[in-house]
């Protein structure tokens, strides 16, 4: 598999290994070594193959492995389409061995193998017996449950820190001529996922309704817009469609993970966060904030995580395109998928930081205009991660938890496109100086704002510090509904607390650089209003300027309106304004500036982000003044139906309806569909809907299972992007 | 440069930035923005350039780079060579500025500016002025010193946490109309580098005799061998070296390494322990263990850091070949240069770890024998790494001082060939929780030598624990003289000592896993004696057997002697014997086994180490008793002589000699000699040496700096590595 990574191609990549390890460290779940048929003891006897009818044989071995039988049902992996066992570690499954005649637990001894890799040692953990007997017992627990005339059946506990993946299974018996076992049936191959229902497991996570969400949950909710005005995307994570599994365990065997840290959630979220990029390490997504995704799909595009994981691990080639929530999106359903609870959350107002201190720096000409070209920090209007739940071993005590790991390639602190886990405890406290990059994630959510005035001799002074503007809210889906939960208190204590104080000159104390300067407030207050608007539309923005002092005050003022991306880059001015305003004392004033959509339709880019960004300075103090509002402009929506039917195999269909709302043509328009359970992904291109017109899309579907899901649809084309729309759906048995 | 970086030329590998960040990250030392030579304020004047005569001009700057100018002696740079200034941070330099006219500080007013990378930015620190006056400072102190006529000197005192590399400087005159600068002129580029000397550095060493070692000096002492019979390696660092300092920036730029970044000695040490080897970045080394280096030149070939850095920095490709010690000696060289203090150092029996646990496995079978294809795990006889000395404000107080920084590719427990830095005190005190890598450098000198007997059914049985061995003696060189110093209680409180418990302990908190059994001791013992042997010669190995008991007691011995790499990874087997031995109660018994050089002289690799392992069962208990010893053979020396002047530019010989000891011929063989300061590497090839016959090479030099300083040479083929030899010199000036 690996050999098609570039990584591999180049010579200097592989250090040539015959004489620095003994073998080369099994970092393959694909790759193998099956264990001998007849391992001679060597001891005096027959030659070749003794006499072995008069030892047990094994005639057949059941792995129960049927949907209503007890090892799925108990185990929770009912929901997985695939042809194999899948349980979960620390927690016992049955299988059933039929042999040539009844067991003699006095006489016949025989042990049943697991083994996972290349080169399988007992003392690592990839070669597992687990005997029947109590006398002799491995790491695996192991007990007969019942037996019935030739056929017994064995209960089989593996240990709750061991690999998780794709076992091989065997059945030996011992024989004074040495060990038989039964022949490789990959019908037999097991697969053993976290198990986050047993205490003993490092991702136990002790509450049901948590775990019916952050594990088995297919259907997402994604928080993204802005904090004062949020929008919701749905996601199918389809961590349970077939070949997701496989999918998940091609991931780590193509980042050449070594088998035997795959029973570490630590490890194994850690090195994901490297390889759902295709950064360092030909990982799963290509990153493009470009605009132009004609070479794959938009990031917009996508409802779901299936496609993009089946289509890398079959091409074995990162996927394009992928932003933020896409990542985190697609993380979330490898980690529900191996059985570690984790969920996607959305950061409002997230400082980018390339150089590990705490500020992000605004830059303003002497008469308080803002400086572009000398501007270079940005914010993203939001940004997603992930939080995953473990126990964290590797630290003092009370870090253990949810941990943020973040697949979005930044590049971080340490230098890699990579982040976490870091513990969520940690970053609340400031303790970032624990691994794994609490501090990159500390700045996130903390930053300061500072606005610079530059002097002419190129010296820059801080004007304006605005200490509440980064980290303004958390959201993740609550468990169990729709509705929105704020986790901004598991990060940061309250604005201004003492608590909050503590914690920010703890992490000084750990080299986080802050602006310390506190410029004075000035007595002019600018204030701009909460927008609700839709594409297309005129309207007026009303900015407010409130004079605190008792005498006139005259302020200079630069208004300017910008489309921006998410990531809070600016991609043109469409509108600026420089008036002077006068505010007798102790009151208000409000400039109205009128913006017409011929002005901004033109420039839109992916998700109709409006930035205006106001500033200026008071003649009679010389004080400057500065208010930034983000608004999302509204898309039209799609309109999804679902008729028909309503019951587990009675045919279906849904129907996504769409009108073009503006006067002009909409190209290159691809909608998508598929629900969670009861239809796979499709997708339907439109080379061109005219301005006004409408179209329907009808496609028929039969759900294999029952109970409640949604149908979800996105509409994308260059000119407009994230429309979308759902439908929720009941089925019965 | 990092255009010919295989990671560019990757579709893959870049996310398209638009509407990611406003601009790419300055990752580049080589490429750089220039400033305006007019930058216009763009009030009302005269159109063009200004009527510049009526203002100050500047006429000339002198950087005064002169060796015996104040600035290269105060800063401690005179050593290198390169045609600019080089200084150290936090400290004051002088430059001399000609105007066209007498300074007059009432009314002019300029600046020296220094710019580092791309988009240089003032809040980045990426762009400096400096000014001369005390009302308008910058973070770098600037002063007036001395004033004549037109010329003024000028005092400027970069800031102690500045960027360390190459910066370029202007000087900037303000007009009413706007600023004008000097042209770009190379020859005033700035190298600024760490500065041990400084109390607000963070490389701050309050220790002449150490900072003379471990930042000024260019002669190395490495040590190998076994721990009982110590070898010693010169190596010429050459960190003075013309081109050497570019290539340690160049090693920074091909990292992409973010310019803002370099002024942090932790991220530099963690960025480079990643650089130096080929794996994952294409970095500077490709390690290599197989024995065949027709491709390259062997690592026991090396006499020097100069060749390696040169070869890299002009072709651009990793160079071949580096075991241990040239990537902890060529790492040295990087760490010098930059001017962060720095040694190599020693760990005799390195345990190799690679999932995390502290237990190195040795798998016999139910007779004692050892079993090769289960042994997996291996003892590195000795390994190298580096240390070099910060502050880690990222780290609680107390964990500053010596870190662990290790630039051998062996995969960490963070999956990535680069380690540390890891602070020594955290190692020593069971805190390896805290970042990087300490865990793993914690095992190298902590883990238990298990030895299990395997089971018919497979399981694994623990037989024996070593506690003593792993880590037995960590060794670098004395501060001034060409002793050795013994480190270990640095790394580790005395062998059975109440603190070495309670820091194992503390570590197995830490998620640490480690043997617990603790078998019967045996009351036979089994005692192997230091043996002192050259190549070729036969010689007799007594294997003591001491019986504590007052029975009889007979042992079922098997004495296996193996040629070994120094990585303690076995090539073949050259003896085995299985006597039977009978002791007396309290008696003690010496088998005698004589190995003949025709048995081992042919399956001789690498470092020619012999490894004798015994292990026995005791017919009367079932004990099992085990030994190992590692023989290092003695290679015949390289004679090496100087003759005649002694005096600086006096011209002088340095003459090789070798007899070829054996019966055989020697093939393909290299010859390589450098001097440190005096003789740059040079090297002479011979297709043949006939056994028995002798040669002789003489090189005539001219040494152009005086001080004592030593003349090294290695030669090397297939047959016979690492044979060396030196001589010291003492040049008059």
């Amino acid at each position: 598999l690996s050999s098609s990574s570039p990584a591999r191609d180049h010579p200097h990549r592989t250090v040539i290994n015959r004489g620095r390890t003994t073998v080369p460290i099994a970092s393959s779940n694909s790759e193998s070594t099956d264990v001998p048929e007849f391992e001679h003891f060597g001891v005096p006897g027959p030659r070749g193959l003794p006499p072995l009818t008069e030892y047990l044989d094994i005639l057949d071995v059941d792995m129960m492995k049927k949907p209503n039988e007890s090892n799925k049902m108990n185990h929770h992996t009912a929901l997985y389409q695939s042809d194999n066992l899948i349980i979960r570690r620390g927690q016992e499954f049955e299988v059933k061995i039929t042999f040539n005649r009844p067991f003699n637990s006095a006489q016949d001894k025989f042990a049943v193998e697991f083994v996972i890799g290349s080169s399988p040692q007992y003392s690592k953990g990839t070669y597992i017996p687990v005997f029947p007997t109590k006398d002799r017992q491995s790491p695996w627990a192991g007990r007969i449950t019942n037996t019935s005339d030739n056929t017994i059946t064995m209960g089989i506990t593996p240990a709750a820190d061991c690999i998780v993946g794709k076992y091989h299974m065997y059945v030996a018996v011992a024989t004074p001529y040495g060990i038989r076992r039964t022949r490789r049936d990959i019908s037999r191959d097991l697969y053993i996922l976290f198990n986050p229902w047993v205490a003993d497991d490092a991702v136990f996570l002790d509450d049901e309704k948590e775990r019916d969400e952050c594990v088995m949950s297919e259907m997402g909710i994604i928080y993204h817009g802005a904090y004062d005005d949020i929008s919701e995307r749905n996601w199918n994570y389809g961590q349970f469609n077939y070949g997701v599994l496989d999918a998940c365990l091609y991931i780590m065997d193509r980042s050449e993970m070594p088998i035997t840290n795959r029973g570490d959630p630590i490890k194994v979220t850690r090195k994901a966060s490297a390889m759902l990029n295709s950064r360092d390490d030909d990982g799963v997504l290509v990153g493009s904030w470009s605009g132009d995704y004609s070479y794959g799909v938009a990031p917009t595009s996508w409802t779901g995580s299936t496609d993009i994981l089946l289509s890398y691990a079959s091409s074995k080639m990162p996927v394009c395109y992928a932003q933020c929530w896409v990542y985190a999106a697609v993380f979330n359903t490898f980690l529900r998928c191996l059985g570690i609870p984790s969920r996607v959350v959305t950061n409002f107002f997230s400082a980018h930081d390339n150089d590990g201190n705490l500020k992000t720096d605004i830059i303003l000409d002497e008469n308080g205009r803002i400086d572009r070209k000398r501007t270079k920090d940005s914010i993203w209007n939001y940004h997603c991660w992930n939080e995953c739940y473990m126990s964290r071993p590797d630290l003092p005590t009370g870090f253990g938890g949810w941990q943020v790991v973040d697949a979005t390639p930044q590049e971080t602190s340490d230098g890699m496109y990579r982040c976490g886990p870091a513990s969520v405890q940690a970053i609340k406290h400031g303790q970032i100086c624990f691994p794994f990059d609490a501090a990159f994630v500390f700045a996130e959510v903390n930053s300061d704002v500072v606005f610079y005035s530059r002097k002419k001799d190129g010296t820059l002074e801080p004007v304006k510090v605005n200490r509440t503007h980064i980290g303004r809210l958390v959201l993740t889906k609550n468990p169990g509904d729709l509705t929105r939960r704020d986790i901004t208190s598991q990060y940061k204590f309250s604005e201004g607390s003492t608590e909050e104080r503590t914690v920010l000159e703890k992490a000084e104390e750990y080299g986080c650089k802050r602006e310390k300067s506190n410029p004075a407030l000035a007595d002019v207050d600018l204030v701009l209003p909460t927008l609700e608007i839709s594409v297309g539309d005129d309207f007026e923005l009303s900015v407010e300027f409130i004079n605190r002092s008792d005498q006139e005050r005259t302020v200079d003022t630069y208004i300017s309106g910008n489309v921006v991306y998410y990531t809070g880059v600016s991609s043109s001015e469409f509108l600026f304004r420089t008036p002077t305003v006068e505010i007798e004392p102790n009151q208000t004033v409000k400039e109205l500036v009128s913006v017409q959509s011929k002005s901004y339709m033109k420039q839109l880019v992916e998700q109709a982000n409006l930035h205006f960004i106001v500033t200026g300075k008071v003649n009679e103090t010389g004080q400057i003044i500065t208010a930034m509002k983000v608004v999302t402009l509204r898309n039209p929506k799609l309109s999804v139906e679902v008729s028909g039917g309503g019951k587990v195999n009675e045919e279906m269909m849904a129907t996504v309806q769409f009108t073009n709302p503006f006067t002009f043509n909409l190209e290159g328009v691809y909608i998508r569909m598929e629900g969670p359970g009861v239809m796979s992904p499709k997708f339907k291109y439109y080379s061109l809907i005219p301005g006004g017109s409408s179209l329907t899309w009808a496609e028929f579907f039969t759900p294999q299972r029952s109970g409640s899901t949604r149908m979800i649809a996105t509409l994308d084309c260059p000119a407009l992007r994230q429309v979308y729309g759902q439908a929720t759906i009941t089925i019965e048995p």
